[in-house]
């Protein structure tokens, strides 16, 4: 255990600080990436890093890092980050929690006027939610070099003219350093609220996430064919039919392989009462535990959707349009989170993570790992999301403890 | 067989006048209830009543009845009706062919100065599409009593600011005979294209409809929960799994009772990649057989949809919202379509119409009869929609035979 004088109180304040940035009626928060709350969180962000007599470092992708230096200049950074933005009626601790965690253990640090052998680096990453910017997480997948950089900067804002270029200008966050510069690390970590029901109902303070499921989400066209709604069951080529049964299959498969599987959006056309639907647009959803199990998850739906379409004389295609393949994190670093954890007598489980983090695209390249604390009710992306201190502080000393053993503490002289 | 100098070649050409009215660039004819187009057609229709010596009669929901009187006093008239008006993409035949082969009984009548017993009625009831104004078939539901007239002139335009009662007075269809004088007959007769594929494949030149197949549509509600699509299958109440379960039934009843069934409209709710859909509205009609057979489709889809609340955590609320029972047609005036087939050597079939006309609400209270033409590829509703001569010829012969037979043709003296 480490003990430098980790302060949970401090935390608490300035996520309650944070959360008068973007604030909503409702309790909530509203900072979507690169608006200008969003600039304004960063801005406080910064301001905290500054008093602790750090210079920010703002990569091309408008991602910010508070460096604290190492005692052993061969040492990569240890990171830990999360994300300031939120969806558009979010809660105060999604992403918020993360990245002010990692702060509190910089504070602690600079009170303590401690010494780490290896550099301590807290992120916060750009537009984690890809609620303004679609896709989600795409400035860890950028410094992670799974992304090009011209990529991200070209995306088009959903509800709006502006690029991601044109916001990182308009926010002043245009930064100038390579966002490779946030994959030279040694470690990362990651703490978030859970976002589902599981820590909470088991009664658990924190979880260590074994891994990350595979996520693959895509779009479905199924054509049929058009005709009166007093035509012959016989002859029909009902598009609405052939996309139900893919909606029961999406669940049916899932269930199969303990994944998970949705269809959430949908359009049919014409979609008039007299018409048999000749067009329907689905967009779906696997989750899969294991890499084998998502792309045995995929095959599957697409056999039934083959098996459909022969059936039903419809054309059903399929087309991917995210995703990210399944990833472990890392043992050795999740060792340290469940050691951590029980040195403190902090009730801890292990569970899977189903959700997009930034953690994810690091793993994929980095050892990482993730923690995560209880929410209520499994509730998030929503106003009321809500977590209690006592998680708070569980979720910030078993992080600290972990990042500071891997950076290694050295008293203060 | 009558002998009158009935006209195939006039009823074409008059069908290709109509034709020109409401024109479109596609070669179908756009024709909605009391636009300024339908107004054009009524008008050139009432010019040809006009022209054989007939005073149009125009009733409160602006339905117009060509009357040409008979010898016996005491005999109520033989009525023919369809309907001039068309869907906003529709063809040159569908109702049209019905009024005009009417209009060429009268001609042929007049032609050879020869007189009928009973007074012979030819009516074009409004709305008979209900594209603009909805329900369809709302003037001959009022001749009938079925339902109230100011319930009808109260209806909203779909798409637009005006009543059906504004239409009618814009357009000078506000007629002042009281709409039941369209009951005041002695038999109902229908000639229509299928609408379907049957007569076509089958080599029929027409086709004698036996029933009218009972039809409900209603509206269906699913209200689910929503939550993250990464949240445990377990905990879902998914409202689009349980509306795809909904659709799927719908087709399974109908396949089991011989009838049809089907889910035309959906909406999802919130209709977003991340979430699990919360709500889902449904718009679905089943047509049965017979009324026993209907009300058991209805009950069958109820129980459905009551299991799939239960085993999916759903609430699901059904609320019909249009319909009509099961109609026989008269077995004595189809006899008299049968015979008159048969002494013409015209090949018939008899067959059901599952899609609603006029003459169903004439058939709930009063002796009516509907016959078939094929229609190329059971194309209907579709400004490709074609018939050919042949049939249109077949159809105004039976048609013809069986109504002077029914009204008593009297030599010309």
């Amino acid at each position: 255990m480490s003990n430098i004088p980790l302060s949970p109180q401090r935390l608490w304040d300035s996520l309650m600080d944070m959360a008068k940035i973007g604030a909503t009626p409702a309790g909530g928060n509203s900072r979507q990436a690169l608006t200008g709350a969003d600039a304004e969180g960063r801005r406080l962000f910064m301001e905290w890093g500054r008093a602790l007599g750090l210079t920010p470092i703002i990569d091309q992708a408008g991602s910010i890092g508070l460096l604290r230096p190492g005692r052993d200049p061969s040492r990569k950074p240890v990171a830990v980050g999360s994300h300031l933005d939120t969806v558009p009626t979010g809660g105060r601790f999604d992403g918020v929690y993360g990245v002010l965690a990692g702060l509190e253990i910089l504070r602690a640090l600079h009170e303590a006027g401690a010494e780490t052998e290896a550099p301590i680096l807290v992120i916060n990453w750009t537009n984690e939610e890809g609620a303004r910017f679609y896709p989600p997480m795409g400035a860890s997948e950028v410094s992670m070099g799974l992304r090009p950089l011209p990529d991200l900067l070209a995306t088009q804002e959903r509800a709006g003219p502006e690029t991601f270029a044109d916001a990182l200008a308009a926010t002043g966050f245009a930064g100038e350093a390579n966002p490779a510069i946030f994959r030279d690390i040694a470690a990362y970590f990651e703490t978030h609220i859970e976002q589902g029901p599981i820590l909470e109902r088991e009664g658990a303070e924190v979880g260590i996430v074994s891994h990350a499921l595979g996520v693959m989400t895509f779009a479905v066209t199924v054509e049929g064919r058009d005709g009166h709604v007093g035509s012959p069951m016989e002859g029909r080529a009902d598009a609405l039919v052939a996309a139900a049964a893919l909606v029961l299959a999406a669940e049916r498969i899932a269930l199969a392989h303990a994944g998970l599987g949705s269809v959430n959006r949908l359009a049919l056309f014409p979609d008039t009462r007299g018409t048999i639907p000749s067009r329907v647009n689905l967009g779906a959803s696997l989750r899969g535990q294991t890499q084998e199990g998502l792309d045995a998850m995929l095959a599957e739906f697409r056999a039934e959707a083959d098996l459909v379409a022969l059936s039903r004389g419809v054309t059903i295609t399929i087309t991917q349009d995210w995703g990210y393949p399944m990833v472990p994190f890392d043992p050795v670093l999740k060792g340290r989170l469940e050691v951590a954890a029980d040195r403190r007598g902090i009730v801890r489980r292990t569970l899977a993570t189903p959700i997009g983090h930034d953690a994810i695209h690091v793993g994929r390249v980095l050892p990482a790992a993730m923690l995560f604390i209880p929410c209520h009710g499994g509730l998030s992306h929503n106003e009321a999301e809500s977590i209690t201190p006592r998680w708070a502080e569980a979720g910030l000393m078993v992080l600290a403890d972990a990042v500071l053993e891997t950076a290694g503490l050295v008293r203060a002289p």
